[in-house]
């Protein structure tokens, strides 16, 4: 038999996860995917950047959630009729592929890492699924020339089937309904559960997309709440805030003294990634967040101050206090720094997070795939908006903004 | 005021936790350990040595667990009449704190680790309370004069008051609650679940130790139960103890290399660990599995081709594969090894697990408060497998044992 | 020793409950009044009318919903600091007293029978306390002379101290904080979940009445959002008010009947319930869902045609169609209905039934203690609605409202 | 089209579940059943006799159960391989309806009502089922002329494909499966639960019969471990049984006064239950616990004192005291009694429960499909307490017996 990417492991695999009670996989490329270097590299890097801070027991990793999303692309493919059907059996591999993939190019500690860095995670995710030569490029071209290209057409939302896009990156999509069913069960808290099997249960297919039946809004409506509150009480916690702020410092400060060759000697193993131009993937493979921590400890005896200070604080976890942003305050902590000798360029961060529950579509600017339509009564689709009144209400309000000013609290005083 | 381990936090501090709900901190002296340094480091490192490589999900750490055991320690003071009834507030701190700190000496991966130490982890906890100097006894000895050597004590099971031990550590105490409850949870499986509320209802104090009474027999064997099941599932998972062998065999190559001063220079850092003495507690505290990780990193480019090897299967979970043993097995993958130019020393590894689900006490030989005794209906107090017949036919039982044998898979080709 | 309400009982009494691990009981007064007739006879009234047409488990009852409000305002008032401290014992055994029985009055199926009765439940439920000679009066008066009225206050929104009253009857009460999780659980449905333990946490204080703090307000956003989608997903869930429909339609035919002293036989001992004066309470103690089934069961085989036939439907889940309410196709429907012969007094029903997920609070109208305030940062007091912007959007919705019309199916055709 | 048994309803309908998520129908026999007067009859029907009168919220009903073991049955045949491929499809229909309606012949609170009747609840079964004439009969012969008697021989083992038979009735069944969740999950314990997924993973076909992977035995084991505790804790709580003995005496008054032509006319329409030959099943579907409970509050105000005493104490939970059985004691209870001028007929009772947590098969006496066997390594099939050291055990404890004597008590005083 020719190697096809429809080729069946001998049995279905199983892995068992807290969330979908099994992960099963029946697709031998898939299979070697996840058993690939770059996929138990998600394994070092954590899901939720700062927020294990807040949450101590968010230690749970890109692995488990990119499992997740691929499970919950299969359980849609496969499951809910109006997908099981319009889809080819090539493409729902595609698609499950695009699932497990779409974040393997996460560097360590997400957000504040990707602020120093030249290039979006999506830039690598990509990269490593299409350089030849990467593990995964050679997995999936081995299976059928021109895979890879497949897969990360998926995910750059740039396939030839809608659906498939829409099926992992939408607002709709298996990225955020694993995510935040999974951080929802890691942290301990309730906010982000919303009632999955019925989501499943109220999807269409119309015109090359998903849509929601009529009965199915309140499902979502409870949906896009719970992200609403996850965002307020977790992803946006100010003490997760503060610790990614205070790494942001961090990976400044080194940035600054590379850029000048003045990296210390304990991190010079790091001295590439503060390049501008794209890392080598086989490096990048290595970067995740134990180098990182290591890195950390080396720091603990540098000689330069602000590196030595800030590795210090992130390792204690005596993290920087967190005041609500306004221009006055904000010079006013600039002044009180400066007067006791820090340098504010490494000792005073703003962040200003903002975040729409739902973002209509606009028809002169949106991808029409990542919208959320409605399939009404006559048969017609309308925007979520126009049919849930909670979620009319939730767009009309102004963007929702929090800015913070983080500084060592000790200035205080 | 005077400083004293009594003093009260301003408001009770509160950690969401997803096996409690809430840790609840209400102690000064408690707030200032976990926010020790000691403490944090307990981040970084793992609860469950290998068993993430099963269960992709369980990378919750020795913080949360050792949180947890405190949780527990300070509820059962509290909330079990006869414990807050028959102890001083200056015991309960001092168990609650026994319990928190019981694990802050473990090193990275426990096991393996441990198997190349010098030292086993129960002596660097107590060396880290009690050694003036390290933040964690600093701490305490601020509060009082001696409290350090009283929390050690009761970790030693040598403290006057022999309940502040049990609830530490017996045969049901809040380290085995604790870790059943959340293991289960953050491996998804349900086999460590049992009842911690009826088991709080059914516990009474008699002549200094705790009993059971006669109506929780069945919550006790529901727990012990769970136990025997977490074991065979989780903790002896033929996957897990095949990772951990494979890190003592990493560990064992570069004791002997190190013994000889061959170390090779890109893990030079980690000379230290080696030596026979115990280590230098600071050296220790920047001892965490992202140390261990960043090692195996600089490994994958080392000139060992051993350590190579072993490194990079580690890092991307290319196990060696596990058999059961026998005598002939273990000389025919010998053989076989040997054939093939591996060195047997670090390409083969047998174990031998056993576990009683329980273990009766023996009135010559035991320590009578880690047994676990139940009051019947006459109010005499007996030993748990002479109650319950469940109990009583699980300790007739065999030593379970599987040993298995663990090499490269390829070799069988 | 006098007996007086604060007598505890020997031991706590525990029961154990799904949805509070158990229910706590210390007091002897209420030990005896969970133990009366009265409550025990909530044991067979269900607390969702028929909601269990729709979710086949949801046949909880309220004698367990009338425990878990006692639960919830035992740990208020003693878990919650400023709970705690602000009121006196007795006014916190009161407070018990009043949310387990604040519902004592209930008939069977709730609504539909409410709906023919001339008096209501609430009415129904003050008598059942105040009256002398009735069993929970007795009980009550038999701990302190006066209690029954001060329990019955606290109903009535008329006790001296208002927080008791909101405690147990105000817009974040633990009426409503049970039944939402309840409700949830024995549907086996998720809208209903929200955070009980952080709102404990977020309670304070201010002026004689709860209030909450203001990082609390995401919570109380979430449990706002849970009895919204409650209210759409369960209680008004078209089938559960199809059955509900159908039962105040025989009611209806049942009372029409009686008033012309011709009730059938079968079901002549139900006479009593259809005069306009309030029933006997001993009468109304013997008034429960299991009488009215078996009602049902005579009706199988009484001389009335339309009894009998909607006794039928009902017994076995025949219910009426239910289409959205317009004047017009209510006059369509009524049209068909006589042409075929059915009198539309029984067979044609329509209802309207309506919902704001929260009312704020208008001075010139509203209780003050029925509204939820928040304590923002300058320690002053605004309603909810002010500070959170997702709230201020709900209000601003206009009314939801949503009308049925019910009728057999079968004229359809 | 032709109607048979296989005929799809136009979509998969769907029945919100709490334990199995959603109960999938999409057969249309299935779902005429599920809608007939007979299957609507068990929502009237407890599942757990009394054991609502210990666990306050287990009011779960015979319909709920029904309709889980439907769902289990279908998961299985659908799901496990092995089943999947050796079931024709009409079998497996077969052994869904089976599942469906394997209970659908039980009377009221079970247990105490079969004690007087004179037929058990499996003979009423087979006979709804194959009574030419009932609702649920002229349903299957309706798809199908003979699928009524293929039913009951399931039900009856007598099917001629043995897995049938087996999974719907045998150690390991699907009838014992959901109850134990189900039951657990409504009582809101936790010794019920086992990992039904991984038991699904290990099941295996061999020689027309399941058989366990080696793997599972775990698994299996612990299910078996949560049967033996849910009979401990819950089936046979002391409190239960007292519930369900003054229902046995109170109904064997109303058959002794019956057997005289005297029972009270307030309940004479019990008057055909207590007859010797079997029920017409018409008055048999309107038995249910609704007409019980009437019956309990008819004889409230009846003449006769026993049956008066019986039912205000069942009606208002004043249950019997429970002691352990001794010749002795019954003779003193007994003495005592009669001293007090109760008639120890009525007022006496003594059961004696009995379990075994697992019964190994016996060649010459056990149907071979009603045993669990397992397959290992070598391929045999062994039965399960030869391969389970903890199952060896446990069959090795002799027959755990508990006798306990209910009394009114207070004829302690």
């Amino acid at each position: 038999m020719q190697t096809t990417m429809l080729q069946k492991t001998s049995e279905v695999k199983v892995l068992r996860d807290p969330i979908h009670s099994y992960i099963h996989v029946e697709y031998q490329v898939i299979w070697e995917c996840i058993n690939s270097s770059w996929m138990q590299r998600l394994r070092r890097i954590r899901q939720l950047g700062g927020a294990f801070m807040v949450y101590h027991t968010a230690d749970h990793t890109r692995f488990g959630h990119s499992l997740g999303v691929y499970e919950i692309v299969r359980r849609m493919v496969t499951e809910i009729p109006d997908l099981a059907n319009s889809l080819c059996e090539e493409d729902k591999v595609i698609t499950m592929l695009a699932g497990l993939l779409h974040d393997v190019g996460h560097g360590p500690f997400s957000h504040a890492f990707e602020a120093v860095m030249a290039h979006s995670h999506e830039v690598y995710s990509c990269a490593i699924i299409e350089t030849p030569g990467t593990e995964i490029c050679d997995i999936l071209e081995s299976y059928e020339i021109g895979l890879a290209k497949k897969v990360a057409d998926v995910i750059r939302h740039e396939y030839v089937n809608p659906i498939c896009c829409q099926l992992v990156s939408s607002q709709l999509d298996a990225d955020r309904m694993d995510y935040l069913l999974r951080d929802a069960y890691f942290t301990g808290t309730k906010y982000g559960e919303f009632d999955l099997e019925r989501i499943f249960r109220v999807i269409r297919v119309e015109d090359e997309r998903m849509v929601i039946k009529k009965t199915g809004v309140y499902a979502i409506e409870n949906y896009i709440m719970a992200r609403y509150h996850m965002y307020w009480q977790i992803y946006y916690h100010p003490v997760a805030r503060s610790y990614e702020a205070m790494l942001e410092l961090l990976f400044t400060r080194m940035k600054d003294l590379a850029s000048h060759g003045k990296l210390p000697q304990e991190v010079l193993f790091l001295d590439h990634i503060f390049q501008d131009e794209m890392m080598d993937l086989e490096q990048y493979r290595c970067l995740d967040e134990s180098t990182c921590i290591y890195a950390f400890h080396m720091l603990e005896s540098c000689d330069d101050d602000i590196l030595r200070d800030l590795a210090v604080r992130l390792l204690n976890r005596k993290l920087f206090e967190a005041i609500p942003y306004s221009e006055k305050k904000y010079k006013e902590r600039k002044d009180a720094l400066k007067k006791e000798g820090y340098q504010t360029r490494y000792y005073l961060h703003q962040d200003k997070v903002s975040q729409k529950p739902y973002t209509p579509y606009q028809e002169d600017r949106d991808d029409l795939s990542k919208a959320i339509f409605v399939r009404v009564e006559d048969g017609s689709c309308k925007e979520l908006s126009q049919v849930s009144s909670i979620v009319h209400a939730l767009v009309r309000l102004k963007n929702q903004q929090e800015g913070l000013i983080f500084y060592p609290g000790e200035v205080n005083q």
